[in-house]
């Protein structure tokens, strides 16, 4: 028999059964699989008190098919959708009616295993372009029929959820096309549905596809970056792996156009304006709450790839990581594009899945006193012009010296870099276990983000057998998010809820954002008020009753 | 007797009347002067077709007393307050109701001088807290009485006016005060009546005032700088002279607090966030219509004004100096803090105040094909860190070189740096002899700018014998503003604000913002709804109507 070490699962790697509830929670590409490495399994064996018994029988797949449910919208209004967008554009099939319902959240993925059918809409519409949206909308408000929109599909805050049933808006069948690109002005006007590798292909080759002088990049890059949409980045104030430097999602927009019950409007394009507060920033991360974003003009910057330079060092502590990145941040030299710094225990878990645990890099690391259990992994990436780039590089590095940060050259960044899409997709492999992976994320200042990280470790961990590793990756002069990653085991559903929402309640208790770049949703939804305050909250509340005086838009969506 | 060309003007060099208009009107300092140089005057006196005999008999200088005018708040009101403040925090004189409810507007400035006493308020109260400031809003909240605040008083856009009488809030008489200094945040929070160089001063001197480790700067200098207030950058959408780096107002405000008739709030402190909607977003720019900003919380930058270089560079052609700021706004190498064009018409005058035409310069200039009624000036500032400086101004001179740029050194630049808050002082000089100065500017996108330039001064050209003089000073990857500066002689009221009004009309027709960083106030109202569209009007007054249901703040700004 084979020493444990050596046992690797069966992980399932056939593409979902046909109508499957797998072939909804599955992330990505129904043909691609990522495993865990021998040394994440390791980690995650060692960690959560495993055995190979407990990678033998495989938790519930999903793999079921989607039986029919019945829909509560009456007759009439179906008809009356599908003589807007013909009958080509419109299912009441279960099967879609889950599928464009659900997002990526643990919760998501947990009940599509088990088969659950709940909260999802009566209808899928496929618009083809705005005036379909418009005539959609008239047509629920007047008949108070909730409206939700499906962008990317990558929530992970419930955001696509239909608790009153009604209609859900699929803006990446029609609604995904390049509406004007202007070099001049270095903006491009998309349809909200287009894909971020359709909008950054297109970008990249400006020349070929837009007939454009130069290459241009959208500088946007989460890490739902495939399966997300340049609508959702905004409508929910996403962030991207590069936003240290291009700004995240909510900084990049130019214009916008929405559709909402009480009428349509486009915000004028202009690089910066003084005419009061602005519906531009107003509308953004408003979530389909206010109405239905129909298009948007998006700063695009020249895309001068072959300029990349990456980095990475090795940190004694986090403190000492974290002050560097703080004074890298703070510096006046201009930012890296991509930054990101690894506590402690992501530090080990990656030393041992990249397997450098025990290797020469390990033994050294040890001679220079950094050692297993605080040493802290920065890596980074800096972009732009050449001289730029060379700049910020010479000062990251004088910054981590003067940190005791020790440089282990650009490789361990490339790659991250490399891999850096395709991680969700070892979720999947582990969930079929049982092995919950989740993650919760906030933005804190430099000065309260030692005390966040410590009370929601602290929290996290009070569930023994659960690695919590966490990291910093979106860089500001005045703070930095903290994004954590927990993995356990822990199977009912009850338990896991009640488990999260403890985290969550740390998170604001601490002083943390509820939410630095995933959004509300109904998951944060019922911390809102507490954590903005009930002023704040009667604000958007009032935008709310006015632009959607009967209460239609995403319904129970940002807690309104 | 002496030629034309010699006489110089009697200008007023003495320091206003005790209670008079003049002493209200007056920019600045009170006895501070600073009169048009002789080759400024020499412009002003061939463009606007006047001889010496247009400067012997001065116009009206206001120097007579402001007399008593009555007051409609009721006893009992007024009794209300001094309960609140105190008696020597409040006036009902007519010298203090006229001064705190006038700024600066061309037109402010003309009717000052013919006695006139227009919109002013009831009383002048100058609160010592916020916990006044929400004693005072809930008062006159009960009462209907209209509450308007006063910060720096340097509105050009009748932004102080109080056409229903009413309270006006004077915040820089004790609302001054530093609350917080954070130089781990890099973040300062102070009361929003406190002054530019109160402000700066501060920061610069944080290691003496503040206990910091090192020096910082607010990044923040408006033309007001001297007498405007940090409150007043951050409601009306300001944006300073090295904005092209440091960012407008709107980017610098980390948080805000705000008293309005329905509660009060304070957003929370993070250097970003994802939980939708964002009121420090949504307050910004609401020019005292939602409510009464208390304390503001600005991102600080460290100071490093040994590292700053300057430059200069001129341009056959607009067309050409314009191609090069884009290229350096577009250019990924970094900014420059201070980055300035000046169209050939303000490169004449320059030419001529500065003495240069005619000089070598001047010819070395035609012999390199840059002529006069052509040529055109940049001008500019690089700041920050040593290497990051020097990429700057590297790259700046390659694109202006690329641009048919000829450089100029760094001399031209400095001489503007050191004047560049005293040019205001010149305008009373002119005045004094009917000779108006007004400013209207606009933001743009580059491929609307030549078209806005065009047309704007064709209207301005229309009047016979005027100056128009623009210039580009806040710089954006996406665009930048327009400055436009008109010089005439214009002694009615009323063809001046038509005059004005067609130019505003122009702005707004030719695709321009009605305001860069002027901000809306009462005078470019009338325009809002047009400009916004109905629908974007209509998002804003729902907020109007839910934080202030009474319509007691500063009503009839932002055209709400």
């Amino acid at each position: 028999m084979k020493k444990n070490a050596d046992l690797i699962p069966q992980w399932l790697e056939t593409a979902p059964q046909k109508d499957s509830f797998r072939s909804i929670l599955k992330w990505g590409d129904k043909q691609a699989f990522k495993n865990p490495s021998k040394g994440f399994l390791k980690v995650i064996k060692q960690a959560l008190n495993l055995t190979d018994t407990d990678f033998i029988t495989m938790d519930k797949t999903g793999n079921q098919a989607v039986k029919e449910s019945p829909l509560t919208l009456s007759r009439a209004n179906l008809a009356e959708l599908e003589k807007i967008v013909g009958k080509e554009n419109l299912s009441i099939a279960t099967y879609d009616r889950l599928k464009y319902t659900k997002g990526k959240a643990m919760e998501d993925i947990m009940r599509l295993r088990q088969g659950q059918i709940k909260d999802i809409c009566d209808v899928v519409v496929h618009p083809r372009h705005k005036q379909d949206v418009v005539s959609i909308v008239r047509l629920c408000h007047g008949q108070k029929i909730p409206v939700h929109v499906y962008g990317g599909g990558s929530s992970v805050t419930f955001g696509l959820d239909c608790p009153r049933g009604g209609v859900t808006l699929v803006l990446s069948t029609h609604m995904n096309k390049l509406i004007c690109f202007n070099e001049t002005n270095q903006t491009i006007t998309v349809e909200p549905g287009m894909t971020g590798p359709v909008y950054e292909e297109m970008l990249n080759y400006a020349p070929q596809k837009l007939s454009a002088k130069k290459a241009y990049t959208g500088g946007h890059f989460p890490q739902s970056f495939e399966f997300s949409s340049v609508g959702g980045w905004v409508v929910t104030l996403g962030s991207g792996q590069a936003s240290s430097l291009y700004g995240d999602a909510a900084d990049l927009v130019i214009s916008q156009e929405y559709i909402t019950p009480k009428g349509s409007f486009k915000t004028i394009e202009y690089p910066a304006t003084a005419t009061g507060p602005k519906l531009n920033d107003i509308m953004k991360g408003s979530e389909g709450c206010f109405g239905v974003l129909v298009s948007v003009t998006m700063k695009v910057f020249e895309y001068l790839p072959d300029n990349n330079r990456q980095f990475t060092f090795m940190f004694p502590s986090f403190e000492s990581a974290v002050a560097a990145g703080r004074q890298i941040s703070q510096g006046r030299f201009g930012m890296p594009a991509i930054l990101r710094i690894s506590d402690a225990e992501e530090t080990d878990v990656a030393m041992q899945m990249y397997g450098l645990e025990g290797g020469v890099i390990d033994k050294f690391m040890g001679f220079k006193g950094m050692k297993k259990g605080s040493r802290c992994l920065m890596m980074g990436q800096a972009e732009g012009e050449r001289s730029f780039v060379d700049t910020v590089l010479r000062q990251v590095k004088k910054k981590c010296r003067e940190n005791q940060g020790f440089y282990l050259t650009g490789y361990p960044m490339r790659k991250w870099y490399k891999g850096r899409f395709s991680d969700p997709y070892m979720r999947d492999a582990l969930n079929d276990y049982g092995i919950l992976i989740d993650t919760l994320e906030s933005s804190v200042t430099w000065e309260n983000l030692h005390a966040l990280h410590k009370t929601v470790r602290k929290v996290v961990k009070a569930n023994p057998h659960t690695i919590c590793m966490t990291h910093a990756s979106h860089f500001y002069a005045q703070g930095t998010n903290l994004y954590f990653i927990f993995i356990t085991k822990m199977p009912a559903l009850a338990e896991f809820r009640t488990y999260q929402q403890s985290i969550i309640d740390s998170i604001e208790a601490a002083g943390g954002s509820l939410s630095h770049h995933h959004g509300v949703g109904r998951m944060m939804a019922p911390w809102m008020e507490r954590h903005l305050g009930g002023e704040q909250m009667a604000v958007l509340r009032a935008i709310k009753t006015h632009l959607d005086p009967n209460g239609i838009m995403n319904p129970g969506g940002l807690g309104l």
